[in-house]
């Protein structure tokens, strides 16, 4: 029998984490719109933007003008990925005061993808997060490549451990477990996330699916069942695969809001709003995310060619 | 903690449920080919056509020619839908030996779809079970709208269960529960299979999803949780949804074997060539088809436009 929760909070990273992987330009307009329409929807997180060098991700090097044009709605917690001193200091300027920082549980990945170790990575968070102290600033952390990892396979779940301590040691208040690939299967998620929360917070714990083939809502009840009760989504499925052309980024948020309010469990959110978001940015992208729930609702809506 | 079996079936009814729902027509070599490369990647069952009046199905007009047609795998059952008496002889005629037959858990939907009441409709079916004995045909039957209904909402449990149990009584060999819509979420899928095994044989039900909200793979994790281990997929995810424009039909066949894989669960179907036979399907309907890892896999793909 399931074991499932009353209530579950969704935390929206589509203006980061779907934008930086579409290839097609957003304006800044846009983007703020996004923003606040998803604070508006409901979503008690929004991750607005990330203040990595624009060298790396230029989707997204426009974090300042968006930080100093979204209107800020009381409760609502809006994010800025920071990678390094310099991005905190950005981040600062723009009176951002909840961030999120990231490592990756694989060595070669975390290699690859930020051309440091583990440990690197780790010294550079304690660095950020001891530059807060006393800020009030509240810190998300991302944890990438706990369910296997394309270089590495499957990473050992006491490495993967290890590496959440540690930043729980350092002063983090949430740590977003991350399915970066989407090669997480239920099984492996229940047993992984139920053996992580042993020694970790659970309920500092979110997971972060990507959908890449479709078992993202399937993870989602099995991590349920284990006892999370904070998940990731990008509103309409934004983003992509950089590793798999046409395959889905991110789960969409409107398929998971959908599917927790069919099973009785509340988020706040107001999926019709939450779902004309979603079409939203189908419109001003002009092409067809691959959210479900939105084909569903908005069947007829065809994108122009 | 998920309860998860060793083993699972995988039905598949792409040629019959997906094919009947796609707009183009499809010829009479595609679907020949088509179910006989399922059999060589290690269906155990494939449902290869409908004995329905071509005047309500034209999509599905060519049975006879199919049946004539495939080469028989040993070991593969070979289905047909079969309506009523009429359904029957030709079935008969075309050596099928493996029949479908099909009622609503919903009054509404079996008179808007059968123009005929539940009680009318199992009748028919007690006449064709009746026909058929003495001559080792194996029957399956399909329940429609067990987890949800458009014209009436949720069907109660106990009619539900009313209509399967004199299902068995007529003698069939299997029940497939059908999510016609995809309105399933996976609370009331564990809830309700759990609910029905206690008055039905368990390891004679399938389970039957359609993916229009993004939920078939969750619900099916549901659905094994609950004890069923046989499930129903349709290759690529053809068919879509008459309701929904744009949204997905069954959910498709390598995703539900991937994830099943994935999970350490056998399944005797070769994963690898399932997708080549979804991308096949791609290249003769010349568009995309709904299924994920097809695209996680044959990402750089792009049908002719």
């Amino acid at each position: 029998m399931l074991s499932l929760p009353e209530r579950v909070q969704v935390y929206e990273v589509g203006p980061r984490d779907g934008l930086q992987n579409e290839p097609s330009p957003v304006p800044t307009d846009v983007k703020v719109d996004l923003v606040q329409r998803l604070a508006d929807a409901g979503l008690p997180y929004v991750e607005a933007s990330s203040f990595v060098h624009p060298r790396w991700i230029p989707q997204l090097g426009d974090a300042e003008e968006v930080f100093a044009r979204i209107e800020r709605k009381p409760g609502v917690r809006y994010g800025a990925l920071v990678p390094n001193m310099r991005g905190l200091a950005r981040a600062q300027e723009s009176g951002v005061d909840t961030i999120a920082v990231f490592v990756s549980a694989s060595e070669t990945h975390n290699n690859k993808n930020l051309n440091r170790s583990i440990d690197e990575s780790l010294a550079n968070i304690a660095e950020v997060i001891g530059e807060l102290k006393g800020s009030g600033t509240w810190v998300r952390a991302y944890l990438s490549m706990v369910f296997g990892c394309p270089y590495e396979g499957e990473i050992p779940l006491a490495q993967v451990a290890q590496v959440a301590e540690r930043l729980f040691e350092l002063g983090i208040d949430q740590l977003s477990l991350g399915d970066t690939v989407g090669h997480g299967d239920p099984r492996s998620v229940g047993e992984r996330v139920r053996s992580l929360g042993e020694g970790l917070p659970m309920d500092k714990l979110a997971l972060h699916f990507h959908d890449t083939r479709g078992t993202a809502l399937a993870n989602i009840v099995a991590g349920l069942d284990a006892g999370v009760r904070i998940f990731d989504g990008a509103v309409g499925g934004l983003g992509g695969c950089p590793y798999a052309p046409g395959a889905s980024g991110n789960v969409a948020t409107e398929d998971l809001v959908q599917m927790l309010h069919s099973m009785g469990i509340e988020t706040g959110v107001d999926l019709d709003a939450l779902v004309g978001v979603a079409a939203f940015m189908e419109e001003k992208l002009r092409k067809r995310l691959p959210g479900r729930f939105l084909r569903a609702a908005c069947g007829l809506y065809e994108p122009p060619a």
